[in-house]
């Protein structure tokens, strides 16, 4: 049997170390945001910027794609997505790593006979993937999923919990604008109380030095309070504000959300409008600045903007390859 | 900025060209079979035959399988589609092409939260695939997809619309059994009106000279006029008729399709069994015809009928693997 | 036209004969456990056995992802299952063949259109597929489809009816941890009557010298006529017993599977719990005895017993990859 004891770490390395006989078996998941210090992260986006490089030339994007050629994922997807799942899938293959998916797990899997998420990780924990890439409703389930499993866990997302891979490409794009990711200005704007995007990015952004976050939005979907401690702990300045044309007046980095309007108490009291990115409102936004949206999105950037030099969510998108690709193979070098 | 306009052109690479800076990006999408002229057609199909051979050797199969390693499609589908779907995959995979997918886009992805296709073409665009495959419910918005792609599109069938590669692969499967798609007599049937093979069928033959073309259905399910107008033009002759023996009688192609039932006005009306192929039916038929069918088929074609030597639908389907290797070498070929 | 006739055969060579000019095609179909002797089995499991010893060798792992590279399978499954089909689809990636896939093909595909499976097979025989793997919920269904199929067909459970895979990898499970499949003691428990695991595995084992089986089970749910005459005649002595405790204080196996608690008549009239495995039933199993269960489980077997040494259902779940992979290398090896 294994004796199993939880130890803190600092990197990808996590959570837990397995005990079995004499050795030491340690199991890289990617549970949350708070595993990757800035040692870590530069790793992951330098990389990252190679992978891009490499497939920006035939032969050595051939080349990529036989590196981990014998090795399988799973993706096994309990609820709708399409932009995660296919970059995750698509790393897989430019790295030669094949792929199982299950796209909507929920529905059409053992847990419609009620089968729970460990036992489930337990059987799959025999088919001798390289990692499992999860997205679930529940917050936490992924976390559950990861104390069980042997094989690498990665969080592609669950609930209202974390989704490491956003935050890392968000963090990830600002770092190749602007080549650093300290002394930066940073409209965080929309639903700041429940989008798990921002709290996210809130939190990783707190670890470089010089960086001042204004919150936009209105007062019953301000940011809450556990992150402006975090904030205030870490040295990282911040305002709110409700003055949306303001804040983005000496901005960098504008990271625009949804504001569900279905979460305003009565449509005629505030005007949520306000809240929708259209040219208007960017008109005072600094030449070297630049818009993020984790997508995807409805109306809240309107799309005239889309053909705006400052408009980078598309390749913020994008940038979601290359990070899937340096986080699979830290993880695939290592079996 | 890119600055965009649209130009109509002959072959493959489509309406549109980008102009960024200096560099010209011609885009080739499969769109519409308007897009292909004789010339093309027979590039196509001399490669989907070369293909066919090459897979019947053991050895040759596995070099194919090689050809374009290291690279990937997407499929994107917002509807149901086996035949087309897994066609399309499994050639992408003969040729060595990498296939992520989605099964059902409609119900899982992010057009469920509101986003466009637009939207979705933009963030898929990121992700370095040789081609992305659509199929969606809406007649137009395979085009709209296109138009805002630098990723090569194909559209795997639109509502309504088009759906070029099965208009490929019946005239593939007439060329294979006649040698040839001119001097003609093809017997096209059932729902003409409402049918977008048969449709995409008649303007594609009506690009070879000396073929006539039977329509048989009932009054109100017959080929609309935009169809008969360009039959006229291209000097393509045609008639209509109800009476399906007489027309089998002398024809070399059988295209028959569903006469949907429930079109009918009352049932009592009409018979519409007479348009259900039997083994009575085709009775005249001549023994070097053949029977087409784009299936799914419900009744429209007995089941003792695929034992006859003239019944070629099965094999037709199949030439979809074939005329989609074609196609996905094609594009593939020059990324 | 192809002249077909049946032949009933002692292996995976299976019941049928293509008669085509002077050729003999046998197609090798894995519909039913019945079709395996003990020759093949041995056959089959000493493949697995040597495939997970290939896994576990980097290099001979890399090697063994090469051995089929350029042929395909197609999971073709027509209800939910994600176990059966990762590990299917893990399979064939492990030998370098590509998988195209669909996961609820009555919801997705043609069938939605009105297709039979009938039609559906002719057409994906024509893509050149080394294997069709099917999964479908109507007993039979399976074997309907490959009385039509040129392409093997290996069945991945057909509603009540039959689940070959899964009755391999349960005896293989046994094999592996006793060294022989006779002289053993089975205490099969739970849902007896509509469990198709059970009637698989005692079919199977009845092959075997020296068996004796335990039934234990609630009167209304004891295993079938059918399979006890089979039993009496294959010289496997077997009894019955409600008494749990009892039945498992001298056995080997213990292969339990979920008693439907809504199967029985009125909740109060019997004490379904006494069903369910606990830490305390099981004190008396020796020590060296296995815990089987076909999982998914819910409530039958407690979690308290997967840390118990003698719970062997998730490698028995795991060994099914190493059984589908002998099975896939062993019919693409003959294509």
């Amino acid at each position: 049997m294994l004796s199993m004891q939880d130890f803190s770490c600092h990197n990808l390395r996590t959570t837990r170390l397995w005990l079995n006989s004499c050795d030491i078996i340690l199991v890289m998941h990617v549970v949350s945001i708070d595993q990757f210090d800035t040692k870590l992260l530069k790793e992951i986006f330098d990389q990252a910027d190679n992978f891009q490089k490499l497939l920006d030339d035939k032969d050595s994007k051939k080349k990529l794609s036989e590196k981990h050629s014998g090795k399988q994922i799973c993706t096994l997807f309990y609820e709708p997505s399409t932009r995660t799942r296919l970059s995750f899938e698509t790393a897989a293959l430019k790295l030669g790593i094949g792929v199982v998916s299950t796209e909507s797990a929920g529905q059409f899997s053992s847990a419609s006979k009620g089968e729970t998420i460990e036992d489930t990780m337990q059987v799959l924990n025999q088919y001798g993937f390289d990692a499992i890439i999860i997205r679930h409703p529940e917050t936490g389930a992924v976390k559950r999923a990861a104390n069980v499993s042997q094989t690498p866990v990665i969080n592609a997302g669950d609930g209202k919990g974390e989704h490491p891979t956003q935050a890392l490409l968000d963090a990830y794009t600002i770092r190749k604008e602007f080549g650093r990711l300290d002394n930066l200005r940073i409209v965080m704007g929309g639903d700041l109380k429940y989008g798990r995007t921002v709290r996210s990015l809130a939190r990783l952004l707190s670890q470089y030095p010089n960086n001042h976050i204004i919150f936009v939005s209105i007062p019953k979907l301000m940011m809450d309070q556990d992150i402006k401690n975090l904030l205030t702990s870490s040295g990282t300045t911040f305002e709110e504000s409700t003055n949306l044309e303001q804040a983005l007046s000496d901005s960098n980095v504008v990271y625009w959300t949804r504001l569900q309007k279905e979460r305003l108490e009565k449509p005629g009291d505030f005007d949520s409008a306000g809240f929708d990115l259209i040219k208007e409102s960017i008109k005072n936004l600094p030449l070297d600045a630049i818009i993020l949206h984790p997508l995807p999105r409805v109306d809240e950037i309107a799309v005239e903007i889309d053909s705006d030099p400052r408009a980078k969510y598309f390749q913020q998108a994008g940038n979601g390859l290359y990070i899937r690709m340096a986080l699979l193979d830290k993880i695939a070098g290592e079996s």
